[in-house]
């Protein structure tokens, strides 16, 4: 398929990779938005907002190649080879990932793959949501005592597995913040009780950015209870740290453990 | 000062924190564009770059902020008075700061200082330069096997000290992000040879993502040379892990460890 390049292309082949950012669709760069603007074809993951395709000229080739559970259909390789055939036939490929397309987002893989075939690539980071989305909601990732770093980490790493740095994390002092997590959420705060942090505060933050945005607070022993409760499903991100103590429903959390104390 | 509200005061006062990214004025958010579009006092900081002024209207007020090395005439308690008062007196105040509001820039303080005189406040995330400089420059933060988390600290702690973080962070598998941390570059580089990783890929990114940007790529036992000899200055980031490895100007020193342990 790759090599299906027809005669009559008139653009040079070029790749640019954007973050479109954590979900509001204002969130994507300006610099994103003059890339899209110049689209000749976009293909976009399945947490892109949509709305972000009518930065793209209505002629541009819009193609969907998230994927939607339980659907294998569009592989890494898959869309690796797509990129490269629509950069060859038509030009000017963009190619939106949600958050940063290097934090998460497997924009090394695309990127190598297309230096492999010559093809001109270009990158546009974005708001990842582990950085931004803490911060729409007034939780720092860093603050005065209570933080001096913060450490990033998905649910499970590429072997489905939970990583083996989750248990470096939940020893360490620095703010945790765990993307796609939701779903192991039980595991995970197993973690943090083992080193003994089972009142650490946790905020869960599910579609952060947008209109189906919601929130939960609770400390590790009782945010697997809260999730289900409250029914906060993927995709969300879990914060582990003394710096969610300064979210506003946190201070019922505080007082109610105060009363306890003094029973 | 803050005070002094004047009764002619037509517009709801309210405070909007932006995030102006890591540097190259059109990796702002949309969203953040809009806002300064609204502006009628603009306060921003000495890393913002002053392209991004002329987003306000031309009436508007903008104010410089930041501190200069020495200089601390704007305290962060003068900047708090100032967008108060600006925010009574004129309406829409602006706080445009570096990279994100709440990832290093204490954007808690502002918000929480503006809710106690009762302005309304709006948060704009920005890309951290922590996340999004590393991948302009194709260093993921999370690869396969070479890391599955990263963890960002910033080179002195709020007392001026290196972080006690910093020594977890050594003996972490996770990328180790360092902001402002150049200037403490032997000491940094000293806990990670604590640690045995004297060959530990390390990267440095001066000015990320802006004209004047520059890079050096080395390992732990070679990295304050090399910032020395290439007078890397701040503002610099540095990339501590084997992510780092996959950076083209990698290549060569790799060869020549492989060569040394040939002979």
């Amino acid at each position: 398929m790759i090599l299906s390049k027809v005669k009559n292309s008139v653009k040079e082949p070029r790749i640019t990779l954007v973050g479109a950012g954590p979900g509001d669709p204002d969130l994507i760069s300006l610099k994103g938005v003059k890339a899209l603007n110049d689209a000749d074809v976009v293909l976009y993951d399945a947490l892109v907002n949509q709305a972000l395709l009518n930065h793209a000229p209505q002629k541009a080739i819009k193609i969907f190649v998230g994927k939607n559970s339980g659907d294998e259909s569009f592989s890494q390789d898959a869309v690796n080879k797509l990129m490269i055939d629509y950069a060859l036939n038509y030009g000017h490929v963009v190619r939106l990932k949600s958050g940063d397309p290097f934090v998460f987002a497997r924009g090394f893989e695309e990127v190598d793959f297309a230096e492999s075939y010559n093809v001109q690539t270009e990158i546009i980071p974005g708001i990842s949501s582990a950085t931004g989305v803490p911060g729409l909601h007034k939780i720092p990732m860093i603050y005065g005592k209570l933080s001096e770093s913060f450490w990033v980490l998905t649910g499970t790493n590429a072997s489905g597995e939970i990583s083996p740095d989750l248990v470096g994390a939940a020893k360490s002092a620095a703010t945790v913040v765990v993307l796609m997590g939701i779903e192991r959420i039980a595991e995970i705060a197993a973690i943090f009780q083992q080193e003994g942090k089972n009142k650490l505060p946790v905020a869960v933050i599910q579609n952060g950015s947008t209109a189906e945005e919601n929130v939960v607070v609770g400390i590790v022993d009782t945010i697997a209870e809260l999730i289900e409760e409250k029914k906060i499903v993927s995709p969300a991100l879990l914060v582990f740290g003394n710096v969610v103590s300064l979210h506003p429903l946190f201070s019922p959390i505080r007082n109610f453990y105060h009363l306890l104390a003094q029973e």
